[in-house]
């Protein structure tokens, strides 16, 4: 059975306690659940992790290998602008992987307009909201499903 | 009634015609007829043009003014990279945008990179094939829709 | 007769209609008109045009020499940034020109702060409003009846 | 009664007397007569200093808030591209100001295309000559004028 | 039969009016018709089009493919260093193209020295004159003639 | 009643262990000793935390926004330079922070000149040694006591 | 008798009659009373200078050797981001110095983040209003009584 | 006894299960067995760790130089382009170090040509595969029995 | 009588001994020969030069000078890139030349998209295999015989 | 008579009571006397002027003009690096100048390889300490005496 | 039988006769004697060649070709840095090579951190002293053996 | 006996044979003769050396040192902006040495702004013509005899 992996990075943990205005006041777990729903309905299988911990991330990320996982949902948050390590280790289990941002990061400092991770990812979706994982698991199911 | 634009760029009127393996054999007019029955559908009304000329591109937004535009859907192709024109016309009649892209400009060459639209962007689709489309059309929906 | 061109770039065909807390209700009729009387007055002749599109302005360009303007007046607007092409208009019809702006450009993204024409223009006068144009057909005159 | 200030920077009390060619014959005190002439007879209060050290304008411009200054037209010359200073007295003075120049600086040397003012400054009028000071008054009669 | 398109970009138009003590006199129609001539002496079909809008010369490309065209001898002008779309054409449409410039670009402004479709030319072939021509057409045949 | 938190990034613990001939044999736990009493002083609570951890600083800043942390006072070491999740972190939180450096990071390489937080920083200390926290702590009491 | 010397660059005589939301109604007089009397109460002797000249700044730092000043305390305003000519008087003199600024100026302009001096300074104190002085001198003082 | 620590950073646990073709079939284990066995018949001491947490690795220097340590061998894979924090950690101790990497990192991407390490290392030695860890701890045992 | 040099720089020497699927099998006296039976044919006077030393290609433009050679065609391969030396013996013997290459240097790596020679070349040829050889002969006999 | 002018910039009348174990023990007063002397023993006129405003440095220059002054030798001392409106006033009065310093300003800073004054001076003579002043002011009476 | 080449760049004659406090009394000669034997004994042919000139290195690599050499261990030395001539040499021949260095060139200027041949070398090695070297030829051996 | 050796760069041996306007008609033969009988003078020995080859250079520089020469007068010419190897030899023999140019490298290309031996070099002198070398024989001198 496919095994689609939902990985939040850093601080998103806090989504729907801060700044609701932009976010609106879903928080994680209800993009969780949403995901999860919509993959199981495709008969396919669903795991997700939020950590602040980029070792965390990683080590998700080889056991992914481990699990089969068909491919990941990827938000790295933060660490879109920092970790070599974080892709390194995409590339190393050679899962293949779409980047999804809530916002749309480049409507924010210079330094957010490079990403350790779009020259790799399938697809990148920025700016949707809670839209944006529900457009990439979409994506996502959809990849898995081309003959 | 709500009124969704879909723009293209240039070379997509070859869309379907070439390098089939990457975009599969769908061609500009089933994207366009996609797109208008998804957007009505949702009971608004759907326009569509592709153009490889930079002037009536921003001809053609100047009248999404007159027309009460709500929300264009925008895939600027090569004038992604090089038009400040296409920036202005956006920006002077106002009305809210989301970039979408077939492929993913990451993963190409590194002028590629820049964008002279996503910074103006609400949201940012790329690499999803005629999904990108897909995408971008639901979330104008659901952003002309919140209350 | 000396013959002045005043050639307006893309997107200020909407002068006038749009944020007029910034540019006054002034639009580009009146603009034309006072330049033209403001010509005439000087027993020269004037012809303008707006155009959207590069390639209309560089036909307009290379007309002026078969017309043999004396010099134009130009506001290349978005194409201040990007067009060669327009540049090399100018070079080979070898017609002085003084660039204009209604707003002042520096003021904008960084991006605007370098133009194609600034070190060929005779003169650049930027942020006056409408005045801006008056300013440069003032010194068009000058420059065309100096000894 | 409103009071405009002309301030002149480093190196123009040489006008006239250098490069007559370039500049035509008028100096310095005729630039000086003109402008208030021209202040005067819209009834407005009219105040000149040029000075080649930095300190002496940035008191003027301090004392410029004293007398209620109202708006000051600036040639920084030589300093446009190396005072933080100046650019801060105009700013602590918070006295809107328009940046003149004789000749169009972006004809010269690379590092002369950066100016410390452009970004603050209602207007920029450049290349026009001694009518360069004309405009500019002219424009800051109107904006004080402005209902 | 193969088939040989000779493009030319803007202001080309205007050879033979401008600038002849660098150029010669020989003008537009003179070069298409000894390239003409050139191509139907190698049993070649041949066409032509020199625009100043960059759309048309889009068109064209894409024409070009309809046409079965082996390859296009191209002189981008003022558009080769701004226009990725017609890059874009180009790499679309598949066609392979050799790059010919009248002058060498090299000497002049050094925002000359990128070119958008050098790096996906065939050849390069700049200064030669009306001879950069001929070169490019003698290359061109030999390329299709290659068994 | 106010709280403000120590937070120490990476390294740190080793204070008082080694270099002493720059830093004195003042050790991480002195320092901490004195701001506590320091902030107690001033009727307010007072915590900290060293860690090598991202992770864990992480997780320490959104636990601050539970418990009604009122100001941080941050010394981030070397992530000063690496970590955007930090930067993400305070400005989830919304809490404000003052940013502090035992030496002063200007003296050493070239890529210590830049940090991710002194331009989110309500103030900047760097180069007093054990006193760099002893200022930072007044100032943090004195924002916080500001009517 | 060690002496502590306060120095302030340009614009900083306007203090406390502009911007008081931000600096507060202190104005340079208070400051140098309470440095005064900081520096006093620690058995030193004090002198103090503002100076919109860099000139005079100059002097006033060469004659601080002669009266042999123990260290600077120097706010160079505006003068931190362009003027070697103070950074080389402090290096001839050999005076220990401390940089202060009353806001921080990393959360202003880019070309406020350079500073000429702060890679000599002895320490950077940025963003704690009148406090900035209050902390430099007391870090002065100890540095001067440190064995 | 002198001592011996072979640090590997993120991704390093992989080796043998991935891209076999590129590293031979050689894992970790094997890496660090001969390592030992190469270190204990030099007669001294050896640990290793291998770890995705960048603050393990810091921890683990930092345990170094209460072990007294003499030496460490360190592969900071990913860690190399992005850890200045390790990096400060290797200085705080003050442990001399030889950069090893097992591919050679100056065939991949641009931004893996920088290393916060080689400028501090004694040697660095990339592209050897496994022998890149059995001459890094030789060049070890050499630089530790010079006398 | 008039008199061509073909120098041709470093490794130019192997042609027709290696990659011959990119070149032909074409070597470099095959070239030679070719070019000076063109040059014969013109009634002029040919010599030619293959050097992987840069004094010998120095030495060889000087003594052009004393042999009174009318134009030089040049192949400077790798040194294209790095020699100032010889741009400069080029300039001091002021024999104008043509810059030619068999393959096209702007579809290799970054660092061969800048030339030494190109700024002050007549002519720049490159892509076109042994034929760029037979085009700058074409050219320079062109030249020479330009009345 | 011809007539020498030596120009010092800020700092410089220090010289000889710091660091005398670089610069020796020479006072610039020395300098003076032996430049007076060999200029006058060349049958020339001699001034000098050191300042550490550069305003005054500026009116010296202008007043040069009117002493009819034939050649500038010029210390421009840190103003090397900064300042515009003494190139400009350089410029203005178009006297030939010489720049001059003691020590080699390229075994410095970075920013001190930039000069404001080069690429305008005739001559460039650095680090030869006092004799750097007898050769400039050697080449001056050259370069006046030359026919 | 297998063959490695041993190439020596610029200054590599002096070594053991300057700086031996850093390299050891080790010279050239001791360095070959030792690669040779170290490759004889692996039943491998040896040879090497140390040069000051950059025209003889590329005949000794030109040379290595048509002697069937297997691989060449490479000290580009100087070269390593600025000679395009040499890299097109060696991948002309296509012959795999291994870069070293005695000494670590990242502790050096910054112009040493970009070589012209890391990005095609098997391995690169520096560092380690004439071990550098040990490594290298061992590496080699390794190479041509693996099966 | 001290001993002076003047080493010249690249198309040097071309002096006084082209561009005599510019550089007189002085060759390399009197220039080399006037400085051997100033150098002989001060009772020092004198050896000179020109070449268009940099590895006869590197010889004579490591020549140098076994003939005790205690200072070089260096020319590079065009290696002044390309040649690392000159550098690291010089570096390597650890003669002092000074940087002469005829003309002043500053008024030309940009390129020319960059010497890799201006911050190893105890003086550079510029644009002195042939006093060049005048000076620098001069300096050498006093630099010897310094007690």
């Amino acid at each position: 059975m496919p095994h689609i992996l939902l990985l939040q990075g850093p601080n998103l943990n806090l989504l729907g306690q801060r700044e609701t205005s932009i976010y609106g006041d879903i928080d994680l777990n209800s993009i969780n659940n949403a995901a999860k729903a919509q993959v199981e309905q495709a008969d396919m299988q669903f795991s997700s992790l939020q950590s602040n911990s980029e070792s965390e991330l990683i080590q998700r990320i080889h056991q992914a290998k481990v699990d089969k996982v068909s491919l990941i949902v990827f938000n790295p948050a933060a660490f879109t602008h920092t970790s070599v390590a974080l892709r390194d280790a995409l590339l190393a289990v050679a899962i293949p992987f779409i980047e999804v941002h809530l916002s749309n990061p480049h409507t924010r400092e210079n330094f957010r307009r490079h990403s350790y991770f779009s020259d790799k990812a399938l697809a990148v979706i920025a700016g949707c909201g809670a839209d944006s994982y529900r457009y990439a698991i979409d994506a996502a199911i959809k990849y898995i499903q081309k003959p």
